[in-house]
């Protein structure tokens, strides 16, 4: 399998919001038409200048985007100033799932956190969702601590 | 009480390091020594001038720091381009602890986050330390996700 894994750029965003919204808890959330809100925009830009964050896309031999993700380099003084990267927004574009794109995009994105010195890599798995939890327990993942939400 | 919240300075480090070591966990995980190792100053700086992260300190009436915590602000697309309010390194000096700090430090980062434009915040909690898990569920936090890690 041939396939890109490269910073998205803003002519992605469209197919990239409607990854996140074709799914059953996106849908509730997400704000998906033809023309997208402007907020998206805002919010791509304040991503794209962070030097801490880094929103991927993979990309087929097809030059068609497959799957998203938004990898987050956090630096913390715990663990001796250590930086965590931190993986959400994940999904494969539905056509493409079950044909392990899910599994090389964490490969890569476990070898992009070594590349930038992250010691421990996180995310946080809504517990609605249980075979994504799996799915991370088989790459390595333990769920050792509560992923506590409150929303504002 | 008078506490006065406010980001911490380098001045503040060694005794932020010396709460986030003196814990079970802590102990573990940090190198608390009479000269800090350079490590926590570079990791300092990071965090200090990054936009979107705050190290916070509470100050008491006799200018004694009592506690700690990070706060990082975290634009995603998701939530049509919501920013996640995320807390970590949380802790109150030994001798202040149930007095009630750890509460009103909570009700400031919420604040806090709130200001910012923050629609959600979140954090993850070790399982093996229950009482904090109940501390955040009184704040209105719901154990609705598995926080996984994996260490690198």
């Amino acid at each position: 399998m041939e396939l890109k894994f490269r910073k998205a750029n803003k002519e992605d965003l469209y197919q990239i919001i409607e990854m996140l919204s074709d799914d059953k808890l996106g849908q509730l959330r997400e704000s998906f038409q033809n023309s997208l809100p402007k907020k998206y925009f805002d919010a791509f830009d304040i991503i794209n200048n962070d030097p801490h964050q880094e929103l991927i896309v993979i990309e087929n031999c097809e030059i068609e985007i497959v799957g998203t993700l938004q990898l987050s380099f956090i630096q913390y003084l715990t663990y001796q100033g250590g930086v965590r990267a931190q993986i959400e927004a994940v999904r494969i574009k539905k056509e493409f799932r079950g044909k392990g794109y899910g599994t090389l995009f964490f490969e890569w994105a476990i070898k992009r956190a070594k590349e930038k010195g992250a010691h421990l890599i996180q995310l946080t798995s809504d517990k609605k969702r249980p075979e994504a939890i799996h799915f991370y327990e088989k790459l390595g993942f333990t769920a050792t601590h509560e992923g506590m939400k409150l929303h504002l």
